[in-house]
């Protein structure tokens, strides 16, 4: 058993881990680090409003009882003693501080975007750009580290990058127009998205959101040649709104392929695809990335969010577009917690693991 | 004053055109009919739940009371005498059988699509297409009839085809992509949308609406030659979604110009037309067309959609789009039960009078 | 194993059945039957719609394989041998015909409320009033009947009268004031509740709802003796409405007690109450019958109607009450289509089973 | 024209007192104020988000073009010179260090609940309690103040009180029970209800709710005698809840009279007395206090909170309750942001007007 860290442990993020880990065949949790203001707490006490008593425990699943009584720690001081990796879930500008500190010592999976555009740090899915995980080696070198960082993709890239994967690898891809429709999950609790706002409405922008989502799919679906990533060569342009909903992101896709090819031909390649990670033996890989519905009115992300537990992005609506050259659209729903966050990452930590760059 | 019947008295549709005609300066509401199950009843009784005793008004606006004890008529014996013109708002399948009759003798405004692509009936916006209005001539010659029939297109469409207008004018399209998020009201109340099914969630398809939205908006664009309209040759590729929002719909638009063209260059041909019908002295035209925002955050449905008591529609989020040839994104919000539906009509009735097809 | 019978299996509550009995270890799925129209076809095809060719399936739980090719019977011509029990999820209007028929013959457990009401027909809720059971010997022998009927509680009485149980048995009750804040999912899909009309809003009314609620309640807590339920002697008065949560009714409920008693010592009755069925060895039972919170801010019904899969009735904020005499209030959430509806009926299929009533 | 200031200007309240005042026949705006890091700058200013640039804007209503070139005063050191009163939109903690510092030279109506329960400090709702305003001449002799406070009810009190009153008058009460389900504006935007925390929920707890509503109630319908008031003597229990409600509380009651009546007595008298300030003349006074539905599905949050401009209180399923003594239960729609905040403020301030307290 591998021994982790979570620093970040206290927010929402940072309990998603909890979850994702919890009964981990390959990992234990060993420490829980948060800001100051929660160290030398019981993780219970941590998350418990002092004013009501309740506990701040933000994930569906029950509370993980195992970690309740775990002491946390203060992130920039923790013990890393007998740790073996590190599972990053701070807001940007900490994770600047504090993931190269780590980094020195042994290697860091990091859902924050501080370090997502570095050329020497990879952003990557399990079964879409595994081959990236080399670019570590590159990283330890250049940086003198011990350990590393990876980073995974903003959870709109990653149901994004899965399905366009099979497309770009059978048929090329010359252009990708993309409207999401977002989950309020994805926004956060800090200050996330006020009930007054959404309630019987849309909102038409996230900010930074469709700059992040060109440039992560673009990186993560480049090839990696002599020790670095060049970038897909085309563009996405997309429009990120948000929901009413509470999880799973929702996102209708307008691909322009180099090669042409019809509906079928893209289900086919879909549906092979989606068994990369099948005989992975990783844990937390869903036996098919992509589940495809004949069914016109799915994917919702009510419904389809929670497939293979959240691991798969769920696809459905294939059909030619008429506008662009070559051009098949879809609508596909992922779920922008699991796969696009916390679990998507312990996913990668279990690809390293077996792939000797955790140990 | 023109005296107007109104065809379909009972439904949601129906209702929303008493509240159109309201105090209407022009046109005074002189006749209701529906369907057998109503007629020979007043108007509140038709509309009054048996059982509970409620009333089965379906509008924000309280309910019309000058019409609450008008007789409701069966609409296939309507007693047309004294009649100027008809507003229908019954479904396709009863248009195609009771609007050729009325036609016959009496101008017919429809909201249903039975007859919207006919080659002979216009599907009409004032300020964007005010001049396929001539097909009316065409189309009594060629049917024999006194009266005749205009429709409306589809509430997606209309504010499509506005915003489309002055970039077609001035810079031509190519092709369109947009993923629309509609409103719970579009889907009217028979069935409907279920509670149940669009809490936490988007319905990724709407049944015909993707075809209607390309064909109405060729139609609409395009030129009225010797009679007969060619149908503006752009493509419109779309997604159309249902998201939980009770009024509203919003669209993400794509746009690929023939020309090439700034943000600032649309904005100010947005501005510029927006005016269209500021001058025409059309009681339910809005003072402009378009409203834009420069607020990344705008549209939103909840907030927008009233803006010109539901008569414009409201843009934002106007940019490049860096995928289509000469791209340009924006978002729009349009009122789908107002300019998108009977209000829309009652605009189309006061371009008719003005123009003199009416009278 | 037992055999049964789904009759109104392609409705709502016909498909929790399919769901609560499937891999059930006593009772297998033996036939399915519903209105003419159904009738000769395979399940799959009874519910996959015409024109879209969608499944109209509407648990969360995926379709259950197992039935997918049973062919689908006219209910009211079904063919009975071989089947041991029949669990009724029709309308109470053909619940009036059918099921006399069937129990003619056979146990019918029903979820409609044509009988609920009969002097010699009990409202059965497991651990509650499970001696109720006892009144089917003498509905038998008066109506001459083989089998017999027996009915659920409507689903927000069930909650209520589960948590009232430990009050009642312990403390006695004088009255309640209950105020409901029901699901979109108790108003079922025929017509249901339309997403228009509870977007941003709350329904104050639920026709026929109140006067249930109270009748029931008498009725379950109420003293079998000598043959017939003497009603328990206290009124509930309650206003029931509608909210906008899928699933999980919340109640907010005022219990005046018949002898003083703290909020502790009703807690306590509560807890030691709550594992009434903990060793019935019943399949579907809870550990719990009720589940009680500390935290102010639960029971919520998005949180907590899936705890014990929707058979525990969840309680929270337990306080004294101030008003009424010897005033005892709290917050209950139960999950109307587990507990209150499908699977609650086959708990009381399980029970009848083991008293030898079912066989 | 009175000159006012409006402290706390750039908050959700400050902004709906820019609404409720503008274009007010009586009191113009003359000053804004609010905390040091908005000193200096425009309201435009102030209220724009520095990074999109989009305005801060909360109200359905449009900003107020009058006041968004005035200057923001830091509220410590306002400038008060020719100010006749003040509207205090301040958090409870700041209001107790400057509502005094204000009061002790100028009028001030407060929204906070700093000073709502001091023996001398009225809660008034005009047409309520207006003879409350006496207890002003109280507090100025007591504290040795030029000017007085005097403060609104939490917005769940408001609708209660009004209905409660013609009971309370005409019948007497014994006891109250009342259930409430409250909007999400209610909550405020600091932090406010996150929409993932509402979506498809309910909240059985607001802390601090319950208390503030028996005591507020109890002091507002209470009877000033010999110049301190002594409370009404009935006791309020309620539960408070959250739903997902963008604005309008409702709330369930059930109420115990003194003397026995009937339903239709309790209409009679809630009708005679909602004319109450008809004839008042205060400009923001309803016409009807109350506003009573015979339609047993009324009141609805979505459909009624605007009545009279949300200054009605609307009220519906007025029946017998059955289990308390002369039991009448009803439901009620209160608008919390327009009487039952700022806009009910203003009332109060043109009530003192008109009474002499301010001038």
């Amino acid at each position: 058993m591998l021994k982790a860290a979570i620093v970040g442990a206290t927010g929402i993020v940072g309990q998603q881990f909890l979850v994702a880990l919890n009964k981990h065949p390959w990992i234990s949790i060993a420490a829980l680090a948060a800001s100051e203001r929660s160290a030398g707490r019981s993780y219970r006490e941590a998350i418990t409003d002092p004013k009501s008593g309740a506990l701040r425990w933000f994930c569906e699943e029950p509370p993980v009882e195992e970690v309740m009584e775990l002491p946390v720690q203060n992130a920039i001081e923790m013990d890393t003693d007998g740790i073996n990796l590190i599972f990053s879930a701070v807001e940007s500008e900490q994770a600047k501080i504090l993931e190269p500190a780590f980094a020195a010592k042994m290697p860091v999976i990091s859902t924050a975007s501080a370090f997502r555009y570095e050329t020497d740090v990879p952003v990557l899915i399990p079964g879409v750009n595994s081959e990236h995980a080399r670019l570590i080696e590159k990283q330890r070198k250049g940086r003198r580290w011990q350990g590393f960082i990876t980073t995974q993709p903003n959870c709109t890239t990653t149901g994004l990058a899965i399905t366009l994967k099979p497309i770009y690898q059978n048929f090329g891809i010359r252009a990708v127009v993309m409207t999401s429709m977002q989950s309020l999950s994805g926004a956060g609790r800090s200050p996330g998205v006020l009930g007054l706002d959404i309630i019987d409405n849309v909102i038409p922008f996230i900010v930074g959101e469709e700059e992040k989502v060109q440039r992560a799919t673009q990186k993560i679906l480049g090839a990696l040649e002599r020790g670095s990533i060049s970038p897909a060569a085309f563009n996405v342009s997309c429009t990120c709104t948000r929901v009413n909903v509470k999880e799973g992101h929702t996102e209708a896709v307008f691909v322009s392929t180099a090669e042409k090819c019809s509906v079928e031909d893209v289900i086919k390649a879909m549906k092979k695809y989606a068994s990369v990670l099948s005989d992975s033996g990783l844990p937390s890989a869903p036996q098919q990335m992509i589940v495809i519905h004949d069914d016109p009115f799915r994917p919702q992300p009510r419904l389809d969010r929670t497939t293979e537990d959240g691991m798969a992005t769920v696809v459905g609506r294939v059909r030619p577009d008429g506008v662009l050259p070559n051009g098949i659209k879809y609508v596909l729903v992922s779920h922008n917690t699991k796969m696009g966050a916390a679990k998507g990452a312990v996913l990668v930590a279990e690809l390293l693991i077996k792939e000797g760059y955790i140990r």
